[in-house]
């Protein structure tokens, strides 16, 4: 694999294509969260994207730049997740294929969401790597494109969020950003870290799926066990060139637990009346948990994406 | 008091004073919905707004509309709902005094979101009818602006949500609009009626307070039993300038019952993940009602709002 050396040239480029279809989120203040961590806290709201997570910038900046060959090939991946939804509205968008792996059994409601984008969806295997491996074979065979969830694309297409916050409010701190494959975090740590390098970068990652914050942490590539509720934070096996780029921009790295994620949906309902889900709410649990350090500055919280169940959300609401 | 002819030109004028503040909304298409009730349906993201409401539109327009007497003496006015929320945040916006009247034990929550806007929160009255009729005399003493929450300038300040929907499609067939005092489906009559004059315009209140809708149909101001949960809809007054402008651009006025509203909210944070306040589900409590008559159509739901409490929320998804 070439070594990536992603910049901010890369994140500004990406822009036309994001914009093409996409407006800038809100980043809004919130007076009653900030008296509650004791800092100035904002939410990036990437929950009021269409399809309801960040990653639909990144599907949109893939799309743009595929050859007319892959275009004509169509798209692949495995996903039912926010990755998945994003590479199918990306799709649409482009008038192209995807073709999107599932596991059998995958949630019905997420296979609805991707099939009504008009995206083939596929039952293969019984998780998530052999449906991975296999709808790779796929891509190869058909000549079309396969796409990671870290492909340096989707890394530029989601890093113009984080333009959107140092435009808005350049005086900010601390950004904390949920990882799981880390894409957001790479481009968020990108783009801040070269326009103020004192700008603080904290990654969150659940305490019950820890292998991208062992990985980051010992240099090595980590797996480990993966049991955490947050659908958007469970990675099981690192992705490397995440974890190379995070090891040059993130400062700090931090762990929350399920139920300290659970408290913040709640806590987030209450007090900003969004809904969202529990990779999106991992940053304000870190903000609690490190309230002490953070006292009275500029706090942006990504608020990656709201697509929580009702199952989840029914639990949650109980603790 | 003088006869109001709001017109387009009025919602045009606003908009330099909603976007000095505030972004576009999106209007997204949902193709589950859709499926689900058979007409192709977009919902306009009102509950995207800041303090989660679509009346912080028209507390910005009154703001920039007020002489400078007005302004030195601040802005007086009763709500503990989002017409509070929206002129403690336009008073914030000018850098002007805002007090705002509650009755006794109003709920805490949002006595502290106004608060937290730096608003004066001020306990008075058994209920807002005497809330109400203090602070409009408290304002006449200080000579400051009593807010009605019909003021017309409200209506043009949220009206410029339906230019954003005409603009970005044209050929919407139906739109439907959740009324309490009835600003929001007075802008949106105004503009798209205007515009074509064959967009059909459905107003909806809830069953249990269906003052708005009997006095629309008689002709006459009727007051009626309100019991609904719906904050937003919770009308026992008809307020006439809003009735005149309902006569001349409504064609239809829909009542919900409180339990379909309550199932609406449940079906919107499955296929949109969007948390939703009571009135900005009844839209689609409508369309589900009359899923007949629209087969196929262009339907844009207005979301007004997203600001249900924990309590609300928690009982809905018992249903």
């Amino acid at each position: 694999m070439p070594q990536i050396i992603s910049t901010i040239e890369d994140i500004l480029a990406a822009r036309k294509n994001v914009y093409q279809y996409l407006k800038p989120t809100p980043l809004y203040h919130y007076p009653t969260l900030s008296e509650l961590i004791g800092a100035n806290i904002w939410i990036k709201h990437e929950n009021h994207q269409p399809v309801g997570a960040f990653k639909v910038r990144g599907g949109l900046n893939l799309a743009a730049n595929l050859t007319n060959e892959e275009k004509s090939n169509g798209l692949f991946t495995a996903s039912t997740g926010n990755h998945g939804q994003s590479i199918a509205y990306a799709a649409k968008a482009y008038g192209l294929k995807a073709t999107i792996a599932v596991p059998e059994g995958a949630n019905s409601g997420k296979v609805a969401a991707m099939r009504g984008l008009g995206a083939e969806v596929v039952f293969h295997g019984v998780d998530f790597d052999e449906a991975r491996e296999w709808i790779k074979l796929v891509a190869e065979k058909k000549g079309g494109k396969f796409v990671s969830p870290t492909d340096e694309h989707l890394i530029h297409g989601v890093g113009t969020y984080a333009l959107e916050i140092l435009e808005e409010l350049p005086t900010v701190d601390t950004i904390i950003v949920p990882v799981g494959a880390g894409s957001g975090v790479c481009g968020t740590g990108i783009v801040a870290k070269t326009i103020n390098k004192d700008i603080q970068i904290i990654a969150v990652q659940s305490a019950q799926a820890p292998a991208m914050k062992l990985s980051w942490e010992s240099g090595m590539m980590v797996e480990a066990e993966m049991k955490t509720i947050a659908e958007g934070l469970a990675t099981r096996i690192p992705f490397e060139n995440t974890q190379r780029i995070m090891r040059k921009y993130v400062d700090d790295f931090i762990l929350v637990d399920d139920d300290d994620i659970k408290l913040a949906i709640t806590t987030l309902l209450e007090h900003t009346h969004n809904l969202v889900e529990e990779a999106g709410a991992a940053p304000l649990a870190a903000a609690i948990q490190i309230k002490e350090t953070i006292k009275g500055k500029n706090i942006v919280l990504v608020m990656s994406g709201g697509n929580i169940s009702l199952h989840n959300l029914k639990n949650a609401l109980k603790t």
